[in-house]
């Protein structure tokens, strides 16, 4: 409804559907009124069949991609292509906290096992509890025999941190092994402008050349 | 297609469709991939009844919103809201570029009279001449003797200052007066950051206390 987006267009001045629209625009992350009237103007100049292409990839999308029914990642098909590809190192399993994540996984082209998507972390203070991200999925993978190694690949910081320290306590019960990825100072980055904890860890992981 | 957008989504391990919806809300004005990507999980994130909406909000905007054939200021009826209004000075007719320049002008709530939205300004180095912009329509206007003065309110850019001139050279022979919007400091700046051709526009146009 107008006039949840304040100030610019509840003069009623403007068609309501035009009101409307630059909302949904705003509703997007990051989008502040401005840039969502932009993109709304931009939108009417489009042609009628790039509008409505538009549209229907909107809904497409949403009614084409699922979860992946193993590792939880995005497909559009029941197993995604990871999954079900035969060229995949099938006893590592990296565990990721989204699935964008593993776009970064992928883009290093170093790792060619398989992965688990969360989808989210364990984080009280969102009230985030661990049935509510991919845990119990994951567990249930490891019961066959076939995978020897569960990679944790959360991000580096609190949440990310406590979340693989839950799942890793989950798992090594089980007989399998539960690494970490390493802490350090970045590729093509700077001692000079590191943070100190990046130091540390830096320093903590350090191996014998 | 894939592949127009760079590097993030090329690896064919994401649905097509989704690539798709990245690129979708990468043409928008002012959206980089980083953040079409973002835009498309929100979307993904959300009901199936909110993504609906979503795109239907787009064919209805698209579909309901017309030009005004009156004012040419965007409507959802043959004659805006405000050039049908019976509340409005329609004596005179303020000329703006863009229809967020309505928005601007109705904020002020100084204003009373009507609006002419040129949709553009003339220029020539991106090819847009007079008959690109809606001159035409408001030069009809000005016929029926209603009008008695016609406020130039484009841009104080190069663009802005040679459109109200050459529109101005059009009314002037038909005994309409013509005025242009004030330049000047800004209200609640500071004279000691405004520059230099602000300061010397709001000398010239300095009036007695």
């Amino acid at each position: 409804m107008p006039g949840t987006v304040p100030g610019l267009f509840d003069m009623s001045i403007f068609p309501v559907v035009l009101d409307k629209l630059v909302e949904k625009f705003a509703s997007l992350p990051g989008v502040g009124t401005k840039s969502a009237q932009r993109m709304a103007f931009f939108v009417l100049s489009l042609s009628d069949s790039e509008a409505a292409d538009f549209a229907s990839t909107i809904i497409e999308a949403k009614r084409g991609v699922k979860k992946c029914t193993v590792c939880q990642n995005l497909t559009d098909t029941e197993v995604c292509r990871i999954c079900s590809g035969d060229r995949r190192n099938r006893s590592v399993i990296c565990v990721v906290a989204d699935p964008k994540d593993v776009i970064a996984m992928e883009r290093s082209k170093e790792y060619n096992g398989l992965y688990h998507v969360l989808h989210g972390v364990i984080s009280p203070i969102n009230r985030v509890g661990p049935d509510d991200i991919a845990v119990r999925e994951l567990i249930s993978r490891l019961g066959g025999g076939e995978v020897s190694e569960v990679i944790m690949a959360t991000n580096p910081d609190t949440e990310g941190e406590a979340t693989a320290m839950y799942i890793s306590r989950l798992i090594k019960p089980l007989g399998i092994k539960v690494t970490r990825i390493a802490y350090g100072i970045p590729v093509g980055s700077n001692l000079e402008f590191t943070d100190d904890a990046t130091i540390f860890k830096a320093l903590e992981g350090r191996r014998e050349m």
